[in-house]
């Protein structure tokens, strides 16, 4: 990304007045990039490269076995668990961080099924991100269906489809493809007038969009450590557990670290009263130090802040895109209405898959969703409005003169 | 630890004559720390600090989200199983990495399960490592017991019990506590003659015993990171699956990297044919990263050669505590017959939790477990003779002179 481009003098203004601005020296950034990718993988926080130092080379190398008590990594968990539920509306003792997303949608589900023995249907959205629908599949293939069936339904049919037959709710809150979001609030009601319990995945919004899990009487969500929350690649994820339902489901993936008594070493599971009882094996240290570091950025910040900043970003963008006339090519799919979309835009382009791999070659970051999708995440706690700016040039120049159809952006890679 | 003591010149001749005398350089050690405690979180290898260092601090800050592809974080828990294979006796193709041994219980036993569609009861030993017993709890009160049950026995009784009722047999081949060891050939033969599918928890067997798990015919094997693999506090677990199983069992914790086309992102879960239908969600890189790297240390070594130095240092240490009177008050509960257990010893003695974290003040790190166990670890790749020589004359002292007996080695903490 070349900064010879002259920034006009609006541009500049947005960022001179924007209060999140300091917050971008808080992160490393390599130079001449911008990146649109922070939904995907957040780039590393200062202080994350500090902790994974001190993590690694004096808790691990110096204090060994005795860290389990010295630096309290038996408390990772929930000291983790409980800064992010303070991101998401959530009181202390309701999260816990730990495993996989796709792990702790497997205990979410079985816990939601167990409060429903009248019940067995799971209700999800058609294009739901992959795992959420592949983790009921497999409960369901587990419990085979009179126990545990999946039904889909397009986002436009499924408050249609909430009826008293319906067991579990399992939502994304945003649409991985096209940034559209669900009101949380309204679903989470109407699914509890017909008695559904509800399961909100939070991926995409934990971290950027403000939340109130516990004013909006949600069941249970689950989310990731990596995308808005910065933790690094394939950070731990976290679980939200309503209190009432503490101690009253049952989850599966009862392992040692979930027992009332851990150290006791009896035979004989007794789920911990608590939210811990979704603790399964040994946490993944590392990681979640990390993690727990990364979330230093986002002490003194309000979430509406994040989000009102998001929101200019996007504004900026569209509204850059459509001044340019070789960009008509390609097609918004994220709402037009700014409230109605998470923090990104999905344009849908038939080279979509080659324009992004031109971006990347330019140090505009972005990425590329089969089969069509280019995808711009925005994180505001480190995007600047002047790289808004930068990346639509960048884009206007590799549509206006076909650069794309180069075969070095045309070849595909393993992950894409 | 000090190393005032004159050390005998039988003792220095066995670390001269010591052939993986030189692996100890490749590990960072606390100064005066005698390490005795490698079995339940392995020292540092001076690799991994540097990888911790270059995932973090450039492929994570630099290269961002292309990392994926650039260094192959795609392919790391492939990379990583086969480089643990090489250490169980296991051809590449049969073992990955990730989640914690726990969730690869739950995996592997479902797994087990669902290629025994006439039987359901999980056989185990009464005393194993809790979670492997949790984990069949947790599954079984899922399933129900018509489809899934939980029988346990003693070590003495268990051979017995395998008729052709049993479903799957669950057994740890080092017993946590004594250090004793199964036969893992002659039990997996018994058990297959009565069509028994085995799974074999590896915790503290891998990278210290001789394993052979393909010779062996064993069905499905978990095991942990971070003891004598040395790959850090929460490491990524493994599991082994035997070809024959791939792609003829079903896991249930079915996330998007097990399937087929993880990026072509469809509704349906497909699994993969390969042992890759056992991966879950987004691996943990960080926390694997690390492993790979710890696990350069066994370059170069015949875990037959760490045997030999294993049970040389076990009866090394026998050898001392028997010749000091005050340490008959110690009662050993590993085998006599040092080929019958694991790389530990375990003593019991009323006092056991005092007389540990009295020789932790003085740089001997051993653990204790529940209720009167002190464990001595022996990780052959990094203690030396000398080290063993120490310990027991600080242990010799401890009892001797009942300095067990200080508040201070009373006071419990919370991980014991």
């Amino acid at each position: 990304m070349s900064k010879s481009e002259v920034i006009p003098a609006d541009i500049k203004r947005l960022d001179a007045e924007d209060p999140l601005a300091e917050k971008r020296a808080e992160f490393y950034l390599p130079p001449s990039v911008v990146y649109l990718d922070g939904n995907s993988l957040g780039p590393m926080p200062i202080a994350a490269r500090a902790r994974a130092r001190s993590v690694v080379e004096r808790e691990w190398a110096d204090d060994l076995i005795t860290s389990w008590n010295v630096n309290r990594w038996i408390e990772l968990p929930t000291i983790v668990g409980d800064k992010i539920g303070r991101l998401i509306g959530a009181d202390s003792g309701k999260v816990i961080c730990g495993d996989s997303t796709s792990v702790n949608l497997f205990k979410v589900l079985a816990a939601a099924l167990s409060l429903q023995p009248k019940r067995f249907k799971v209700l999800s959205q058609r294009g739901n991100f992959p795992t959420d629908l592949y983790m009921v599949q497999g409960l369901a293939a587990l419990l085979g269906e009179s126990r545990c069936q999946l039904l889909t339904a397009s986002a436009d049919d499924l408050l249609d489809q909430l009826d008293e037959s319906i067991a579990v709710l399992l939502l994304t809150q945003v649409d991985f493809r096209t940034g559209k979001i669900h009101d949380i609030r309204k679903i989470t009601e109407l699914a509890h007038e017909k008695g559904i319990v509800v399961i909100w995945d939070l991926a995409h919004s934990a971290g950027v969009i403000p939340l109130w899990l516990d004013d909006w009487q949600v069941d249970f969500a689950v989310g990731c450590g990596y995308k808005f929350l910065n933790g690094g690649p394939g950070a731990p994820a976290f679980l939200y557990v309503a209190k009432r339902h503490q101690g009253a489901c049952q989850q599966p993936l009862s392992g040692w670290m979930g027992h009332r008594q851990p150290f006791e070493f009896s035979d004989d599971y007794h789920a911990h009263a608590s939210v811990k009882q979704f603790l399964c094996g040994t946490p993944g240290v590392l990681g979640m130090s990390v993690l727990d570091a990364a979330l230093s950025v986002f002490e003194g910040v309000q979430i509406q802040a994040l989000r009102k900043k998001s929101l200019a970003l996007i504004q900026l963008c569209r509204h850059l895109v459509s001044e340019r006339p070789a960009l008509s090519e390609l097609q918004l799919l994220t709402p037009e209405e700014p409230e109605q979309s998470g923090s990104q835009l999905a344009y849908a382009h038939s080279e979509a898959y080659a324009i992004c791999q031109a971006l990347i070659a330019r140090g505009v970051i972005a990425d590329f969703r089969a089969p069509n999708i280019l995808r711009l995440g925005f994180s505001p706690l480190f995007l600047r409005f002047e790289d808004i700016y930068l990346s639509v040039l960048a884009l206007d120049e590799i549509v206006a003169e076909r650069q794309y159809l180069s075969p070095r952006f045309q070849a595909r890679q393993a992950v894409t």
